[in-house]
């Protein structure tokens, strides 16, 4: 059922070739101190940063950067991004990158003006943020987390062995704009593409394992999976497809930014097992998802049997006459590991650098969310983990 | 192709059976001199008008009232609203109704400051607004037109025999909030409730029925058809059902809050033919589009074979083994046919009062769309007319 529940989403986006030039739009509503933050310097090389920079100036701005920002934010970076922050007195901050840079991003804007320790206030105590925020705008350089349009980040503490994800309540928080160019996305290595097409499909799926009801949410999850398989296809044999990377784009960012958790428990159990593998291994995030995910799914099948049933025969067209639920459900599972390995995902978290000796230590890192189809014992997690080696 | 556009939509939705609480959380960010909008006094009768009074009192607000917004809101209606939003000062508009309600609350608010007469200026030259407008909010208690969270505002002129929508281009046309409490939509007739099912079904088919590409907003569309249809057929034995009203209300905000738009063209012909119905007849909105959309969809279908294809397989479970294109097509439409008489909708024009005197002029009145399959000429029009007798 759908239940009580608030939607508000007033991130602008701007989608398309031409989407840049909306940051002359949008500049002028904030003050004249930006923090341009980005990660390993592939900006520079592809001629984005010079695009930005030059658009920046062009609209009077004083610019600092944070750059460096790894595929998996560190608390360390955040603790230096802060410091970059509060010295330039930044006014708005302007992420140009990949969901990892936006979430940054986001974690910099909550925590200039916080007096606390902002690990432990929002990654571990998961408290809101009561000090004034900066506003973050993005430019989008990879199809994959949502953070585009949500109000998510995730940040890693190495020495606690922690990958942490906290969606804040407020909906400032969320990007005020996000510039959204297919185009950008080309310019990712095939690794990353695929990574990050995975990631979609999979916050879908965690959104979508939950719940009997025959709710709107779960047909629009599945009209999202349809396209994210669809347009993921074509993207593998042509990469500069720009239809395909259009539709894996835009099925990105609406497959994360809470519409099709709407009426739902949610599930998010792949994420934790993947987090964890994450925390182990500095993995890339939508590989450790990948090499998790048909053994938890096949794990907690039956405790589903319904919702995977109904995952057969409307996300991957299994024709059900003449066969068992189960016998249903089973091929559709199939059928994802198909499209999975044609795709080329890694799926085996021993491809991933984990090895025997680390799995008591990533059981221990998983936390156990209670909204799927079976909470798992900490015995369910360490078995889950052994089949996906 | 997606191409190149933006999206924005800052209305925060409360949805549930609790949600008219929310009041309390947004009326303090407004002035005190409310205007609250109303249809025919049903909400006298069931209890709404009481609850809502009861919370601008609470909250300090001093209140005039604007009755009697009749279905297809008139410009007399609008002229008079504007002057009690000037003698009452207004600084915030709350509309309390169905999509006329809400229509009538964006008109009004782009009107109150409006030095020109806003017929000319928004609904024949198509104009955006140049003063200041009054925000709105909105307490809905019908599903179907979406105006709970879009720019769209339909006014009917019958002195000049035309209806017409605008949908203006600012985001803070948008209502600020709305509140969506599915309960409330019991308490409408049983054909009114269909007669929004079917608005509903068409706002999506009018944007599902353009271009040739495999776009995410597609697959979002037949999501929200299959929705609608699902819990349509269970709402319609049992009213009651809270489960199956939430899911139809949820997606009639959905089809319509330019989401599914995003990459297409749009058709909007059925909306075109039956605003010439209605603006001669006046009757009921859904039923008018319900009359015409078989002549008209068979009609096309040929012009967009592969999508009535798609169409047929996707959101009506067709089996295409072993049948050609077309008749795959129309075996689609037939099931489409079978579900709106399943429902009880008003499948002829002429069932809505309209005489053979009149098809000239519904004609004349027709506004000739260019984003569907097929252009049509006058003669068309009058042809779709004769078979909607």
């Amino acid at each position: 059922m759908l239940g009580n529940f608030s939607y508000c989403n007033p991130t602008k986006l701007y989608f398309g070739e031409d989407s840049l030039n909306y940051l002359n739009t949008e500049l002028p509503k904030y003050g004249e101190n930006v923090v341009l933050i980005y990660g390993g310097g592939s900006i520079k090389k592809n001629g984005i940063y010079d695009d930005v920079i030059k658009i920046l100036k062009d609209n009077g701005k004083n610019v600092a950067e944070i750059s460096g920002v790894m595929p998996n934010p560190t608390v360390e970076k955040l603790y230096e991004g802060i410091e970059i922050a509060r010295k330039h007195n930044v006014d708005f901050i302007l992420a140009v990158g990949g969901g990892s840079v936006c979430d940054y991003a986001k974690a910099v804007s909550v925590s200039v003006n916080c007096d606390e320790d902002p690990w432990d206030k929002y990654y571990v105590r998961f408290e809101e943020p009561v000090c004034e925020t900066i506003p973050v705008g993005c430019v989008l350089t990879m199809a994959g987390t949502g953070s585009e349009m949500n109000a998510g980040s995730v940040i890693t503490n190495h020495s606690a062995k922690m990958k942490v994800g906290h969606v804040f309540a407020d909906e400032k928080i969320m990007p005020r704009f996000s510039i959204l160019n297919p185009k950008y996305t080309m310019t990712l290595p095939h690794y990353q593409m695929i990574a990050g097409i995975y990631d979609i499909f999979n916050h879908i799926c965690e959104q979508y394992f939950s719940g009997e009801d025959d709710n709107t949410s779960d047909y629009i999850s599945e009209a999202l999976m349809r396209s994210v398989i669809s347009a993921s296809r074509i993207a593998n044999k042509n990469p500069e497809d720009y239809e395909a990377r259009s539709n894996i784009m835009w099925s990105a960012t609406w497959a994360l930014n809470t519409l099709v958790a709407k009426g739902k428990t949610t599930d998010w159990m792949v994420h934790m097992l993947g987090q964890a593998v994450g925390a182990y291994t500095d993995a890339t995030h939508g590989m450790t998802l990948a090499a998790v995910s048909l053994p938890y799914y096949s794990y907690i099948m039956p405790y589903g049997l319904s919702k995977f049933k109904r995952f057969a025969i409307n996300v991957w067209d299994v024709n059900p006459e003449g066969k068992s639920d189960e016998e249903v459900a089973k091929e559709g599972l199939k059928c994802m590991e198909d499209w999975m390995k044609e795709l080329g995902l890694v799926m085996k978290i021993s491809d991933l650098g984990v090895t025997d000796e680390m799995i008591e230590g990533i059981a221990d890192a998983t936390l156990i969310m209670t909204g799927g189809y079976k909470v798992l014992s900490r015995d369910e997690v360490v078995d889950i983990l052994k089949k996906s080696m």
